[in-house]
């Protein structure tokens, strides 16, 4: 008997040969270059059985492939069993990328098929570019996944919310006027915004259309007079509509707004967009008649610059996360029982402890709760499946966050249940000394690649390293990965590297895993805040927000410099001084001797 | 009375309306895209009168400006005075790129002349990009200057000299053989090479038309079966000859290169040529007919990369250069007398002690030798008309290399001279943190832009920052700045940072700079050597080449981590054992009490 992936791969197949198409890619995205979709959207993992975040399956008459990232090899690796899937592992020695795959497959004049509103512009452009040479033609209204799923989930929506001033720190007014600033600069008559986090940041609304992210499907058109908010039917109540028509913002269908785009009257002149988020879809619209003035969306760089009132909320936010989290640790620590609990029960009871507190919306991701070999798994999420009795003598990896309206935390604690070894503590010392050496920088016009190596050095000193990132950025009550600051070694190709600002809110997760044994990672958010200015320049530095204990069995003192121990010193001293107030007398007790150094 | 250049100026004018050029660019090349030029090519120097390397000269009708970056404010404030000519500092707040410059300048339609032959194409391109929409036509054929500068020294060209292999490490036909490698994957048929230092290298050859650069003015033209070198009449010897003969080599005279070009029995096929390094000339000359291959050129890699032999000589120069630089610092520390000797005294004296090291050639670079505020002026050079007698307490800062048969040095030492303040002492010990700091680093797949902060940060954390790269690659008894690696903040404007591989040879070299004070910089060459290889990758770190004592005065051991001071005991170690046995037994009991911690 087929797996039941080959057989949705041959009814592709059977589409493809209708529409005379020999290669079909498949992208893991929404129309709105979202990194999390809503399951509507999955078209990828339906085909695939991949339930990772990022992958791109490419459908060949007699092949199939995917590619995804080191985060996910393992998962990879489990998930395509028995699917005849080829997994191809990015960025492995020998590995084709998808464009060097392509290039050695295409024939002179092949066509290569994909739903050109779930995959970036500047993608394809690339990958056009790359394969010049042989004649394609790209065929971007292939939608084979929306003819062949049957039971497809219906696209949700959910009503839309406003976020009061005292959260959000600026009126939506406010911010359209800077971005009106902004096009007039350009010269742009029309802005066209299809990124869903710029557009609940600019209206200060929020939504809850995609699981973990505040959004809501929509998109958004500013006008030098006029604003259209491109939504589904019913999202916004009386007081949201009331709010809307105040601010200037007319509401139109959702499903209306690809046409709406060959309407002068609607969008007229020079258009904004954004070249890097915009979908082949919304480009082809676009500059078929529109001259365009390609641009980043002017909200990227003023929503990840958060202003002082989201700064404070953030601290409170901080504080709140970090008893939940330290409440679920001194659990862990004290459950002699542990081994009866699963890792989707601790996942359920830091969920609950979260919601304790006030003012929590909802979790900001899946939590990875991961016991012993699953920690190696970079982005493991323990399902149904693959749910875990917690281990003993082994680590348990938490990596959770919250969205609550003071806003978003995301944070990564590695906790020893029972005794682990002297190599297991090397390591975590290792981490640690990164993580808490990355906190300590001072920046000066300068970005993430610059400063990845301070995190990363304990760890290539003892010959070990990670495949991921060291930080991302992270919205206000938004995405909890949100562009356009980065912290990684290697530039994302094609971008430049955005220098840190005052107000940038940036995760500092570094980590090892040893497949098959264990993984370590320590997640720390950071905000950018002012360190001094001369006259040699401004400078910047890192004020650590997140809330809670490192493990102190893991921790090998005579690893670590006066300076490590200085810097872990103070950190625990705030991490006393912001939390005692909100734990039990034992929890107090325990908290004052685990950071007692 | 005119100013001298001001009348320069007044008969470019002359010529400009002749030709109805509107603007005209003056660079600081030759035809080879040299860093350095010979007398005969500093059209911009005779044009303005401002002496550093680096500049470019822009002329209109009424107005004439020079733009130079933050190495040279001082220097060309006072050098352009009289001039007329407008100092425009590059990277400046407020500063205007020349891009910028233009696009506000120019008219629609205007021409913009220069000398193709003095410009990279790159430069060009990305600037006709910039002024797209103003229809402006360039005229590289406007060698303006050629023409009214009456009394132009000739162009000098000496004697070629055959760099032994127990020198160069690989033959010249092994080096042929792997670029026609290279050459036959980009299925290049021709590979044209206009670089000197590359030109040197592949037929392991050494001349001096270039002061301090060991290279001969030549182009290289290397096909699938031959090989044309074009050099000046008369440059090659019997030897040189016969040595080329038997390479397959045929000489062909430097005048006829352009021309050759345009001959398909010379140039035939694809053609492979750099299009970072080629002048708009030459790059005329291809495109009109060839079909050109841009890439890097395959030896600029490989030069790079320094083999065993090479990596074992440098060592053995870097212990003469040393010895040569430690018996100096010993006689200005023992100098009563210090104050009636001037800059130029000292660098005619290091001359004399590099010079009695066997195998020593010449000097790699004009000495920098900076008493108290001169040494503030970053790439300061004592001549008859600056030229200082040496100030007590202050810094006297000397930044000097040397060509040796075993390789080149550069190396940087600063000194106080009597009695230097504490903030003094608080600077310079910052600056040999991130010295030793970034010396330490550990490397993986990474290049020069992951690794600066180590050496900016002591500085940055005190409020100051210096405005240059913190290394440059180093050639192999060649140009003392060589590329593709270098260690900076920011990454060359549209060139991708090269990773660090094994042998590359790199200075490290923060400073400090108080204008119109003093100036600290400190400087050692390192080359990449392994570190280890585990499954989580190849890890490089450095190996410090450079041998000489840094100043005990001025170093406060209480601002240097335990980490700083092992660092500095180890290299302290090095440096006795290394250099001792060439002192006398004066100098080494003063070495040995420098170098006590």
């Amino acid at each position: 008997m087929k797996n039941i992936f080959e057989s949705r791969i041959e009814r592709i197949r059977e589409e493809m040969r209708k529409r005379c198409i020999d290669i079909f890619m498949v992208f893991s995205g929404d129309y709105h270059g979202s990194e999390y979709v809503s399951e509507y959207f999955k078209c990828r993992e339906y085909l695939s059985g991949f339930t990772g975040s990022a992958g791109t399956l490419v459908i060949t008459d007699d092949k199939a492939r995917l590619w995804t990232d080191g985060r996910y090899f393992l998962q990879a690796e489990a998930e395509l069993e028995g699917s005849g899937i080829i997994l191809m592992r990015s960025g492995m020695d020998g590995v084709s990328d998808i464009d060097d795959y392509l290039k050695e497959t295409v024939s002179q004049g092949d066509t290569i098929g994909f739903d050109g509103r779930t995959v970036g512009l500047q993608y394809i452009q690339e990958l056009a570019d790359e394969l010049a040479d042989a004649n394609i033609n790209f065929d971007p209204s292939a939608c084979l996944t929306d003819i062949i799923w049957d039971d497809r989930p219906l696209l949700k929506t959910a009503p839309v919310f406003l976020l009061d001033e005292k959260y959000a720190g600026e009126a939506s007014d406010s911010k359209i006027e800077k971005i009106r600033k902004k096009m007039e600069l350009l010269s742009a008559d029309s802005h066209i915004i299809t990124t869903l986090d710029d557009i609940a940041w600019i209206l200060n609304l929020r939504g809850s259309d995609i699981p973990y992210n505040p959004v809501f499907l929509s998109y958004l058109l500013i006008n030098r007079e006029s604003i259209y908010l491109y939504t589904k039917p019913d999202v916004c109540d009386d007081s949201v509509c009331t709010y809307l028509k105040k601010l200037g913002v007319s509401l139109r269908d959702y499903d209306s707004f690809e046409n709406d785009l060959d309407d002068h009257k609607l969008v007229g002149g020079k258009v904004l967009a954004d070249n890097n988020s915009i979908s082949v879809a919304v480009y082809d619209a676009i500059s078929d008649r529109a001259e365009a003035i390609w641009d980043r969306n002017p909200s990227s760089i003023m929503k990840a610059k958060k202003n002082s009132i989201e700064m404070e909320n953030e601290r409170q936010a901080h504080i709140k996360d970090g008893t939940a989290l330290t409440k679920m640790i001194y659990r862990l620590k004290k459950n002699k029982d542990i081994e009866k609990l699963t890792e989707l029960d601790v996942a359920a009871e830091l969920k609950t402890l979260r919601e304790e507190q006030e003012g929590f919306i909802e979790e900001s991701f899946a939590a990875i709760v991961a016991t012993g070999e699953n920690s190696a798994v970079i982005h493991y999420e323990p399902d149904e499946t693959t749910n875990t009795h917690i281990k003993k003598d082994t680590f348990l990896l938490m990596d959770t966050g919250g969205h609550y309206y003071e806003g978003t935390t995301d944070v990564t604690r590695t906790v020893a249940i029972g005794t682990v070894t002297y190599e297991m503590k090397k390591l975590y010392t290792a981490v640690l000394k990164g993580n808490l050496r990355l906190a300590a920088a001072t920046v000066k016009k300068c970005g993430g690649t610059n400063i990845d190596i301070l995190a990363r050095t304990p760890l290539w000193e003892l010959g070990y390293d990670y495949r991921h990132g060291t930080g991302h950025g992270v919205g206000y009550l938004l995405n909890v990965h949100e562009g356009p600051q980065s912290i990684r070694i290697k530039r994302v190709s094609g971008e430049e590297d955005t220098d840190f600002a005052e107000g940038m809110l940036t995760s500092d997760e570094p980590g090892v895993y040893l497949p098959g044994e264990y993984g370590i990672r320590l997640e720390n958010l950071m905000l950018t805040v002012p360190r001094e200015t001369t006259q040699y320049g401004d400078f910047l530095q890192f004020e650590t927000l997140t809330l809670a204990p490192f493990d102190k069995e893991c921790i090998l003192t005579e690893d670590m410099t006066a300076e490590d121990l200085a810097l872990l010193r103070s950190y625990y001293a705030k991490v006393r001084e912001k939390l005692i107030p909100h734990l039990s007398s034992e929890e107090k007790e325990w908290l004052l001797e685990e950071t007692e150094l």
